[in-house]
């Protein structure tokens, strides 16, 4: 049991895995609430949609045409936000002058992705079964493999396990330039500045490795070398499954949870129980339970307030170029970070006190993770049919 | 002049403040969006509601009737978000188990108050005069200086300057704990959070130093040791007030400025161009001056997109209660962290590549004051009338 005091007083929580802390008020969800609502996506999507630019056969924005997939579709997103070739600039001014030290830049190159997870314009993650999930993830291990530095050790691993390419899919050419870092993500629902209905995630890949990530690198190193080279998350998933006070779900592979330190309402991680660093560490089974958790997630959540709920997620694992300590270090895990707190329409705003001063949460995550343990099984779209 | 090279590629500049990155993609403004519209905040309101709990004479939700107020008023939150009293938790297990290490908690009390800005309902920061929003900064600077602990250097500074109370305002108890920090912050408009359009502010105190003014003290006097006593932010605002390429507003004691690192579109900073630890700080004329500065920035961005613009802001200063050397360092700035990019109803979303990754922002802060300084001078309501 949690130490139960914890349900009753203001407190903070560390989160390890960042090196930060956040406030928790659980006293705080009885406050009425006259702001704003969000509009509930009750609307019913077709199949098909001639003017969604994701759908099989549409021209997109740029004139290009959608194959007629079949399973996920990858493109270069057409407004990417780093581009791949620019005017070289060579920022590091070591002058010592104030500018030097204060108005400090560096060049990023890098290469965006947009992946369809299905060809149906009204399928989302939560509507498809783990094996319709498995060929995402099987789109994003090949992705992540293209990118890989060719002397990692991870690229020795990936290449023993080749994965065909899905139909009407190319298989991913070798990027111009080493990428440091791929972020794999999704942004569901207008409420997470979604701009198409269209089931689909993106990729940013990078020659940074971008603040969370290194973040976390660093607290994930730092564990190894004070605990005699234990993993954090290895830790964690196991402290986790003992305790089974934050856990949601859990398959031979993975488990789901409510973090200790989760800082949105009904954040979520799910996160493999052993030591694996990327996507290329999973073989067919693990790739099997991690779309079984993915589908288990996404399910709970619609149907937790009888919504399309909405949430941002991402994938961290190892660097595509890294020292081997980082690839060592780095343990795979997906975050689920969604607004919503009492309803489908009232959701929890991490604004003033939360940008100024630390994170703070209304409900604890084991009042979380209790309520998304309970909201399991058949999807409730399914079962209003 | 900024490297114009800038304008045009993605690069990442870095935040000496926070000590973090930021990714700049300018040349991604051209993205059409078909994403959520933000309600444009048209409505007027009237200048007294029988139904706000905030206006002068009415009863708040917990049957506490207010003052008829004629400037500021100030409550204690009726849902604070930290309690005052609470059973005492003491959480720090130290047995070296796997809990000890990975589910860290600490007990947290404070005092959280309300400050409405004016008894009238309908006049934001942006409709008062710099003449009117004086005595709001004065009403924060009896707060902050009824909680600084007796024994700060600070302390004698305050003492030396009593400001005498506004009719219908106790003069503030010294609470019942030495509390460490004061958040000072302000949410406005709906899709900031703020759950009632009569203009008020928020003060979280709390025994602990919270993650961003932390984060933010850690490198100020990270750069006070490396830089033989030199303050960050008197360098920087030294450094900016030279270049004029940020600065969107200037009087003699404040710059309001678009900082180099900033994350929101319109993000701006208000920083006292000289050393000033707090508010007790300030003598009147530079209350003035600040009192001026905040009706600049305020009005400038209501004139932007001529809407009630939306935003976070919060003030930054020394800890009521911390080391000489934590006091020092401390250089009060304000910080306004507005949500809308491109009109009164596309805002930046801050989500998926953001929350797994980094920030990332379309226009360069170049742009953004550019734009900005553009548009002072008479609040465009006042023109339509
Ligand atoms: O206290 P309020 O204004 O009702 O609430 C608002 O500000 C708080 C402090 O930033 C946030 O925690 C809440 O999520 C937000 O809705
Ligand atoms: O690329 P999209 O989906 O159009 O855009 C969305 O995701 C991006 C990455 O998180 C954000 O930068 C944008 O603000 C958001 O609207």
């Amino acid at each position: 049991m949690p130490e139960s005091i914890l349900d009753d007083i203001s407190h903070r929580r560390f989160n390890p895995l960042r090196g930060s802390w956040v406030l928790v008020s659980p006293h705080r969800t009885k406050r009425p609430w006259q702001g704003q609502q969000e509009a509930s996506s009750k609307t019913t999507l077709p199949e098909y949609d001639p003017s969604c630019y994701l759908c099989p056969g549409n021209q997109r924005a740029q004139g290009d045409v959608n194959p007629k997939y079949e399973k996920t579709f990858v493109f270069v997103n057409d407004y990417s936000a780093v581009k791949e070739e620019q005017e070289e600039y060579n920022s590091e001014n070591k002058d010592g002058s104030l500018s030097s030290r204060l108005l400090r830049a560096e060049s990023v190159t890098g290469k965006c992705y947009v992946i369809t997870f299905s060809p149906s314009h009204n399928l989302t993650l939560a509507d498809l079964t783990p094996t319709e999930i498995v060929p995402i993830i099987q789109t994003w291990t090949k992705l992540y493999t293209a990118h890989l530095n060719p002397k990692s050790p991870l690229a020795q691993v990936a290449s023993a396990t080749t994965i065909a390419p899905h139909s009407h899919e190319e298989s991913f050419a070798a990027p111009n330039a080493q990428y440091r870092y791929m972020q794999i993500f999704e942004n569901k629902g207008a409420a997470m500045g979604c701009s198409n209905p269209h089931p689909h995630g993106q990729v940013w890949t990078t020659t940074s490795l971008p603040e969370e990530p290194s973040l976390e690198l660093e607290q994930l190193k730092k564990y190894r070398r004070e605990q005699g080279g234990a993993n954090l998350l290895e830790d964690y998933a196991t402290l986790e499954a003992t305790k089974q006070e934050r856990v949601v779900f859990e398959n031979g592979s993975f488990l789901a949870l409510c973090p200790w330190w989760a800082v949105w309402p009904f954040e979520v991680m799910i996160v493999s129980k052993q030591h694996k660093r990327a996507l290329v560490d999973f073989d067919d089974k693990e790739k099997e339970d991690l779309a079984e958790a993915i589908a288990e997630v996404t399910g709970r959540y619609d149907n937790l307030f009888e919504t399309q709920f909405p949430y941002s997620m991402g994938l961290h694992q190892a660097p595509l170029d890294g020292t081997k300590e980082e690839i060592e270090a780095s343990h795979f895990h997906m975050h689920f970070y969604p607004p919503l707190l009492r309803s489908a329409t009232v959701r929890k705003f991490l604004v003033g006190y939360e940008m100024m001063a630390e994170p703070q949460r209304d409900i604890t995550p084991e009042q979380a993770a209790t309520r998304l343990r309970n909201c399991g099984g058949e999807l409730y779209r399914r079962k209003l049919q």
